[in-house]
């Protein structure tokens, strides 16, 4: 069965879709850390970071690269923050957050519940500085 | 001034060495939040991952896949998260932590503080199955 990300990219499901190539794309998360938190995910499905291939892990962080200098530009942090789990979704995806405290990548506070239309703001302002 | 992973790397102070090539280096962290839990670090010393050239991120990242298969041999875990934050050394460290739930990757909570024997021990066991 197709991911709940494989879904975004095939646009059965919406998303707030900040950049997206032929290998790759990021969106909102939509369960955010802090507002500006975005997902990288590369379209091919595969579960576990770790076994994507030199070059698709490679691309994917270039990618992640780009979108991060993005994000950079448009939320007050002091830097984009990686993190990889992967406990929930079986689909490699990487989380870009925006950081100001340690507190900012804990994935076991809870998470930040935004009306649908900051949502799009948000993507609408990193989507617009992205360059890929 | 050197960074503390620099002097690590210069064996100017000892670490708990896992793999190393020309240009990355793989040590135990010091104040672990699991067994395990092991630093990445470019032996090039820049402050933030988003502002290494392509071919450097690129390495880093096959060069962590390289040690995180390691580390999923050695460690009993569902698998290896990632976390960078740099919120505090400033000299890019990519964080590989054998994950069984997200708490494992909760930077607020307290560290472990392992004897020199049992990081020792840990390090070998990982250095041994390494494959760069």
């Amino acid at each position: 069965m197709a991911s709940i990300f494989t879904k975004i990219i095939n646009r059965e499901i919406p998303g707030h879709i900040v950049a997206e190539d032929d290998h790759y794309i990021a969106f909102l998360d939509i369960m955010p850390l802090v507002k500006g938190h975005v997902l990288v995910v590369p379209k091919q499905e595969v579960d576990y970071i770790f076994d994507l291939e030199d070059d698709v892990l490679s691309g994917l962080n270039i990618f992640a690269k780009k979108v991060a200098k993005a994000i950079d530009k448009t939320i007050k942090c002091t830097r984009v923050g990686v993190a990889v789990i992967g406990l929930e979704v079986p689909h490699v995806h990487v989380h870009l957050v925006p950081l100001n405290t340690m507190d900012d990548i804990n994935f076991t506070r809870p998470k930040l519940k935004l009306e649908n239309e900051e949502m799009a703001e948000i993507a609408k302002k990193i989507k617009g500085v992205v360059e890929l």
